[in-house]
């Protein structure tokens, strides 16, 4: 999907990333662990990008530091605040808000008061059986202040587990009495006195993933460097973040794992398991459009994935044609590699404004028809009188397509066959995705045999889904694990039943 | 005390002021009840300065509607809220809030969900017994996000009240249950559907009032007044907000009382009672030094209530001069008063410069000590050469007072001889006021005799706690009701023990 | 009036006021100027509300350094801007902008670069021939970039003045060129490498008076001290800046005058005169509202010129009454002095809302006629039954005044006379003063004999121009000088003709 | 380079980007003209993002309405300004301020008052003997209250040019006589009364072209169509800003060119020549980085040319490698005509990260060796064991280009060679454009032969000043005018001589 921010236009969007980090002893730390935590948030913000959080605690009295903001990464967090959220350890949290508004009340990581203390926690997803959870939560007495997940999460976390201690600081038991009621979805970041929990829903739905912080010099092979080589671990909705901290990724977190990560290392506190002969749900339109190219998931390259579903989109969907293109740029590595199979050459037709946020004036009538050309600048030399090949890795609306189709034929393009690198897009999603509703998706309004017509173009063609689960499979090269990946969107095909 | 708003000086702080109102029926109300709520928060507003919010409904599907900010009623509240907020009845609240940094988190009033559907609360006061309340709500496994007594007074009201329905929506019962555990102090407001509780706590300890809205032509006596001439009902912290939404106060919610008010009119669902033997206990110091000039408790006007707190300092404490004076402005009706009695003539001493918040730069050590004098201008004319009696309402820290004295002799003054409408402040205050601590009371640092000396007067005399009784009591007509203060930051008795 | 700032009722504003301190040698100086000048400004903060602004210098290289911003005092100067604009002369400006919006472009004090170098320049006023200096200007192919007539001044200042050196730096005799044309009115501060000139316009139109800051510990009288006891030296629009500061009032700079101002002292360079016959034309008004009470002019307190004001109204204008009352605050001398000459009692009857600002939200129709409420209101046990005696300085639209009289009927007055402490304000100003158009004056729409009826008052009388004047001028004890005052915008009696 | 915005290694940046639109009759337009210069605004945004203005004028009166703000054209302009920007002609102007610090005051276009009336301009470029013409006119007695060339050029155009009638509103001799005595550096936009003057310096040093918006059903060719068919003229610094409108390209202004655009069209005043013998001066770096690749410079493309510099950068400095790749993004062109050309692929090696901007948080020493790495994210099985070719527009610094090639190395690079596709940057650029002081500059700091190790690199190349000529001037198919490019930054050969 053309990635245009235009409110009319806003396709599918996420709802946040989560970031962890706990220096190693000996404690005080001398890592910048506030810079570490900002520098992860900054690698997520194409996650989220309303409102950022960062909580820190020297890990010794249970005390919160935290600076909460709206807006971007970098204009919440300040030298300042670096210095005021000095500690040993911490969480993070990128937000995108679906309400508009100032919603500060909202943003996350939250603290909590618990009979044992203050807990900090950050979350990504969405529960699947919240209105269910709640309900039984209300009926108790508690009173909810928000329509939050998170808040929910909190209150299940503190209420006293059926099994287990009925009223001690046992937080792994508490957790997974949690999770064995919320089976998805969510990746989840606690923080307790001097310990941080890393949990992946059982289903895996959302990402998260381990990285090391080895010493700058250091030759040590992350896989194999003992504990006392390591700096810091941290944790991550994607590895991309990994980067600019000098953090090597490590591995994913499993669905339905528990780690504790403290001052000691880290530490497996086992797996909830799904129901029987479920498999993983890992979304994945991750791999599709949410993650950035750079990012590490299930040990394979997000870019190399996409190059994957080109190359199988070149063979599903050939087209004769004199040049390959992209909407730029999640759907570039598939057109490059598309363009490739078919031995086609690849060219850009497109110059991105990059200075065009969300929140444009709306413009009258005549000047709206025109409204992707003040995003797209069409390179008129590169296609006049040429047939295209137009790469995007999703459509949903389809306006922005629509749009630029007729760009492009204005500008002279001779044909226009436009290859999308992944599935219609169906049905909605319940797991932390906002997607328009059914009635505004393009695949639900117009036949396959129509929208070519309808969006202008010579052609269109989609990937299939099982050429897509195989394109995205393959390259998995992790053993012994059971490989899933959630469809719901495309095949209407979701993780859990829902009553609904 | 000299209403100096400079970090340093600041006195006793008041946390907040409540307001609510509800229209009679035929629904939807032709008033504009978000603009008699934002008028009613401005009349308010010495309550309370640093944030404000106010929450609406039509009454009739449970929605609510809300605006909150920080900063000053008319800085928060624009022409555009008061469309979004338009509806039937809603609750308000001015914060006055102790901890600095950004606290919107905190603003009130508050919404919570329970499982009979939404609540809102609005509450003026702090809870004596709120550690141990806390306690035994955490170790229930309630999480509590805020520190706040508002989030503790919602859970008490959410979980099952021992007593009465388990699990109905009888409020009244649940409020009853609350009023048990928690004795003082609070004003409240809780706002569910279409009903509006007022509630104040067995000891009376924060005011709360009723006013009608009756026709702008009406002649009817608020008091004989039926219930089908009045168009709307309201309550307030104080009845100064009454004026300016063309209300008029109707009488006290009495201690313990709580008051259902619907579009149906105002009924009492009874009282809730103090243990045996205790009286009530309204802080006098509303009366002293809080409350606005123009309002009414207990049936008499603050300003005479002052007045009267003057002719007993005459008595108490006369002395020969040439002019008597204020410390502008709450001490003025003390200071007019103290003349009249002792056939001074009255003259102001000082002009006040207006334009000064409480933000202001940290000055040098040289200007520092002319601070006082960007506050208040010296009128040199009206004083040098004179022997001053300047009265003030109360003091705290003192340093404003030894700086006034200092800057009057500087510019001539021949005598300054002080007189204090109050006795000495020398304990805290738990019950919602901010007192600074008790070593940095001039009462407990300075000894009476050496209190002329420090503060470069030539004279010191403060009212004795007797006469500040007698003073405020005497003017209060309504009968059958018992009669009682809370003098405990003048005398250390408490209405309730404290075990700490 | 009553100073109602709400935007229906605004009545006189003034345009500004300027500050100006210099250091005495040796340089670098202890004081902390910054600080000096911005509780300079802070003390003039009446005069001007809307924008400020203070340029520094160490006086060494014509290096200047600046802060300017919307807003008041407090909101703009900050601790940093404290250590940014160290230097051992300075001068600033408080602006009140009659055109809304945000016009930080024309935040004075204004920068200029000349052929010597550049200069700083802050002025109070408005020259009436503006219109017929600009085009001369215009015409000799000066752009002009403003409306202003800072802007004005200071092309007329730099452009070779018709007699004298035509191209030096002789920026006295520049001023004076500039003073033959621009007869008035204006009060002006012009800061030029190591001097700062101030400069009175030859009428005195505007004020302008010279303090001097003694060392802490001083004796010294303030007349006789030696140059080499001075700290420093300041100028400012009103005395009533230096109280804060530690500096004592010396003299007003003479009408049509020249100060010189270094690290040296000051020095007098010469009076420009005023046409033959012509006398000085001071703004009556500064008396009668604009001034703080605290400030001197031409020797005598404003606090007791408005006090004579009252002796001579009520000599003038007797009435039979159970109370004495005033429109909060700056008829409350007259109003006090009315009450002592004719033997009556004193009473307050209005509590003021000190939290409300010009921009408040818009109300209804019904809760528009209650408007004035919001600000004042009614001490009612005071008044109710009684016959009141209402003193106000002055009465522009007269709305204000009506609504309080109506609010004062409504709570049980039985009589309101309105007495004002000055006479019908019936003229426009062109020197500075922004009042209402012609017709919204109240003195020109309704006859003196209608206007009880119309502000629903028993009685209305107004004191004459002569006594005004007499009771300003009896109380001017310096001698040597003429002595006059501008009534024009009573008596329609221009101190220059205008043709248009 | 690699237009890395963080402080520390901002390389080349540009001043300005100025545009304007006039409605062809008849007046009042239909269409919607605050919202085309708005449009317009946005694709000139790269080449100006600290503060923006658009002034219009309805024609008739001569009355300006103008809004601008700090920050981005979409940060500035809300729906509400398009209203009251409502028009039949505009001028508007992006800039890049390099003090920092707010500068509202220097926001263009600038309004004047002239004894003809009001003008409003704006402009890009920088007066090379500003300093000169400075001095002359403050000797004359005018007073500048900026530093910016901008009112210069007003003051220059306002006084009575030597030639021509002395006192006319002849604009264009005014023109005429400016340009004669300020050569170059500029592009400017003059709208008075009911026309825009459009104006290149005769050297042409900054590019400025004019559009026509037809009617959009329109099938006219932009050449031949006849005025009656225009909908409106649009003049802009770059033509990528005419696609969001719907305006076609239709020719560049002429380096000393003065169009006038009124209602009527379009109309050439003449050119003024430059000194004999010397060729226009268009800045090379328009084509090498600066420009959009959409935009269009005297008839051919920008993409295109930096194809061609691509090629001509294979030609002169081929390498054996894996893989070709290149700086995200003005250096792609290049890159992928580079890797053709040689027979090479083409890959990304970088995940941008587009949420970075310019005042981020300054980390540890230990994060900031990582700094290049939060921007750019290695996509590292891409180039892991590979040899790469790394491609980019120019170096200035070298910081950024040095970080890069440490990470790829880090992640597994095998060899890095850079191709830089233009020569390197010696000399400081007077003309507009903001360059590192000489010392900072690497190609100043470091020998081409120790310039590798410097960079960590394998090997470096540049283009040469002669390739770059050609692979510039050899898509230049206009005929008929003498062709140019200044490329003083490169070769130190200024268009005119300087005196300093």
């Amino acid at each position: 999907m053309a990635d245009c921010d235009n409110q009319e236009e806003s396709g599918m969007k996420h709802y946040c990333g989560i970031f962890g980090a706990v220096a190693v002893e000996p404690w005080p730390t001398q890592l910048d662990l506030p810079h570490i935590l900002t520098l992860g948030l900054l690698g997520l913000q194409h996650r989220g990008q309303e409102s950022a959080g960062i909580i820190t605690t020297t890990g010794e009295e249970g005390q919160f530091k935290q600076k909460k903001g709206m807006g971007l990464v970098e204009q919440i967090f300040r030298n300042e605040d670096m210095i005021k959220l000095n500690g040993n350890m911490g969480i993070a949290h990128n937000r995108y808000s679906t309400m508009g508004g100032s919603e500060l009340l909202n943003i996350q990581p939250f603290v909590v008061n618990t009979i044992h203390g203050k807990i900090a926690i950050a979350h990504n997803g969405e529960i699947v059986n919240a209105a269910e959870l709640r309900h039984q939560l209300l009926k108790s007495g508690v009173g909810l202040s928000t329509d939050s997940d998170s808040e929910l999460l909190i209150q299940l976390l503190t209420h006293p587990p059926s099994c287990g201690e009925p009223d001690g600081a046992n937080w792994i038991n508490r957790i997974k009495a949690m999770m064995k009621v919320a089976m998805l979805s969510y990746s989840l970041l606690i923080m307790y006195k001097d310990v941080v929990y890393a949990v992946r829903d059982p289903f895996g739905n959302r990402p998260l993933c381990i990285g090391k912080i080895l010493p700058p010099s250091s030759f040590i092979s992350v896989d194999n460097c003992n504990e006392k080589d390591v700096d810091a671990y941290v944790v991550s909705s994607e590895s991309c973040s990994f980067h600019a901290i000098g953090a090597k990724y490590y591995r994913d977190i499993l669905p339905g794992e528990i780690i504790e990560i403290s001052k000691k290392g880290i530490k497996s506190c086992g797996i909830v398991s799904r129901p029987n002969g479920k498999l993983p749900a890992f979304c994945i339109f991750e791999y599709v459009y949410f993650a950035r190219a750079d990012t590490v998931f299930e040990s394979q390259m997000v870019y190399t994935a996409r190059q994957r579903c080109g190359e199988q989109l070149a063979i599903e969907a050939p087209v004769e044609a004199d040049i390959v293109s992209t909407v730029p740029e999640s759907a570039t590595p598939s057109a490059v590699e598309y363009a490739r199979k078919l031995g086609l050459p690849y060219t850009e037709i497109f110059s991105k404004n990059r200075y065009i946020g969300r929140t444009f004036i709306q413009p009258t009538t005549r000047l709206r028809q025109l409204g992707v050309a003040k995003k797209f600048g069409p390179l008129t030399d590169n296609f006049a009188g040429k047939r295209i090949v137009l790469v995007d890795d999703s459509i949903v609306r389809g306006n922005t397509m629509q749009a630029l189709i007729k760009l492009l034929k204005k500008y002279g393009a001779k044909e226009v066959h436009v290859r999308v690198a992944s599935p219609p897009i169906k049905y909605p999603c319940y797991m932390g995705i906002n997607i328009p509703t059914k009635e505004e998706l393009i695949a639900n309004r117009i036949s396959l045999q129509d929208l070519p017509d309808h969006l202008c173009a010579d052609s269109v063609k989609y990937l299939t889904i099982e050429g897509l689960v195989k394109a995205i499979q393959e390259g998995i090269t992790t053993t012994g694990q059971p490989i899933g990946h959630c469809t719901a969107c495309l095949s209407g095909d979701y993780p859990v039943k829902l009553d609904w």
